[in-house]
């Protein structure tokens, strides 16, 4: 159905139903964005898991934590994911001689980043994405320049763009262009985008990066069930790095899940079966031990644009269908 | 957000996100597609908590059930609600003197219509809504002028349109523009499309029907979490009747849910609340009786454009997580 209309817009854009482009690339961000639900609390099982069913699956890239700084983030109080050591994560991995890269996140303002990123040539890492607010530019870019120094690919995810405004949103995109980073990502922190919104701002930070060799990726949440759509959207309006996770987990209403992505792409690389067993033997069981996924306290934070902060803990606390008293809660902290 | 990009092509059309079209109608079809499930077996309460509910939250329409042949369907299996009895209804809503209209779904070779659809006057259902498939076509349009002639509104809903070829599709399309019929729905049966897709067939659809009064309907299903993508796309490209359910309840993975469409209708005559209000009184106890949502079983029937029935059998069966035997089995029948 999709050769309906040939003269539709999204024609002029970069995607059919049926084919696909070699630029989209998939990364896993299972254990880094899960590990915000359980303080980076994986065992070494659930981690091999994963990495064994992105290696299997042809995923392109499976992130691993944060490199957290150990000054401001007790280890004490932490998993081991939330700094990836390299003797961690070679633990897992051994020298990964896989077609699957490995990234770690790096926030600016809590990561050590002289001293904990080693370069390239002593780290199984590939990819440093470094996550940064909008009032934090400047060091963002100098993370980006440390680590491409270093030898890394790297990405920069503007967070919270949904509250920024279009003037200091664009005012920080042309200072990532001038900057080394490879891929600039859109992310919808608080899961409150539609969309038209999504198709608007790719075919626009496409337009700042034309004449660069710069890519743009997505990272979406799910709060209003829109992070699948939202990133098929964001692929055919021109991103090509595509954020997922293994069953959607993540922080609160959880990301885009990578069996639904799979089975949008026609990459032959990929493979659908390995996140499908992986989901039932590892996935299905954790759910008794960890919350995650949409529910109606984080649609309405995310109609309202908020942080899931105040809906995770409706969710996780002892009244979680009580919508309507939380409702009306942040309906009255509004005005 | 939303206007990032003056020259995109969603311009072309006819939403932005922070306003409104007076064209714009929402129908409710919990009580008729949630009947699926249960054989329409809902007491009078459920049914009554559903009207009030509409009524107060500014639903346009509400679907009550089908209007299924007596003769075909044994009243000693199914519930009223299969059949939609005028006394059944007046016992719910009165005269109905609301803002909320009434509608019905009957469907092709299984409603007794010329005689089990009341002259308008008689009736307090104000929508007749056709459901057909593609080689039903001349029986539905009989149904369509019927029910036009007896005063009612109409609606027709071209069902399974995922397996029908283009040809057929638009061929139908130009049989229902010389109708007397007043929208035409897109039905995505088995919650197949993808938003794109969705757009593209939405533009055309619009086309066939230009210069005549007759309006564009969208009804999704979540098998893929695309239903609530899938429609406010369809509204941005131009449908005016969007079908959504509380909660999503509905067959299989179920359907849009309208707490999530009022999130992004901007129409002041909508209310969230007392939607939530009945979900948390209403629908959350329910879930012990009923299953309904997104489920993995359902994206892999979605995935490859299938009836949900198989899915369902998993979901409702002994083992609704051994996705892995179902996606082995659907993958081998495929070939």
């Amino acid at each position: 159905m999709n050769q309906v209309n040939k003269n539709n817009c999204d024609l002029q854009t970069f995607g059919t139903v049926v084919g696909f482009r070699e630029d989209v690339k998939v990364l896993d961000c299972t254990v880094r964005d899960g590990g915000l639900i359980n303080s980076h609390h994986f065992d070494d099982g659930f981690v091999k898991a994963v990495y064994a069913t992105c290696v299997a699956a042809g995923i392109h890239y499976m992130e691993l934590g944060y490199k957290g700084s150990k000054k401001i983030f007790a280890p004490a109080k932490y998993g081991i994911w939330k700094y990836c050591d390299e003797d961690d994560i070679r633990r897992i991995v051994g020298d990964n001689k896989t077609g699957t890269k490995l990234s770690v996140m790096a926030d600016v303002e809590r990561t050590d980043y002289h001293t904990d990123i080693l370069p390239k040539n002593k780290s199984v890492i590939d990819l440093i994405r470094v996550a940064t607010y909008i009032h934090q530019i400047p060091t963002a870019i100098d993370m980006i320049k440390d680590a491409h120094d270093k030898g890394y690919e790297t990405t920069v995810n503007l967070m919270a763009v949904s509250i920024v405004s279009d003037k200091d949103l664009y005012d920080a995109l042309e200072l990532f262009v001038t900057s080394p980073v490879d891929t600039i990502y859109l992310v919808d922190s608080f899961g409150s985008f539609f969309p038209k919104q999504v198709r608007e701002m790719t075919a626009k930070f496409r337009e700042i990066v034309k004449g660069t060799d710069k890519q743009i990726g997505i990272h979406a949440h799910n709060n209003q069930q829109l992070a699948y759509a939202n990133t098929i959207d964001a692929l055919i309006y021109g991103a090509s790095l595509l954020d997922v996770t293994i069953n959607g987990m993540g922080r609160g209403a959880g990301n885009c899940p990578m069996e639904l992505l799979l089975g949008f792409l026609k990459n032959p690389r990929f493979d659908l079966r390995p996140v499908l067993e992986c989901i039932q033997k590892t996935f299905v069981p954790l759910r008794h031990q960890m919350k995650w996924g949409y529910a109606i306290p984080y649609m309405i934070g995310g109609q309202l644009n908020q942080h899931p902060r105040a809906a995770i803990e409706v969710v996780e606390g002892q009244h979680p269908d009580d919508f309507l008293a939380f409702y009306d809660r942040v309906i009255q902290e509004e005005s």
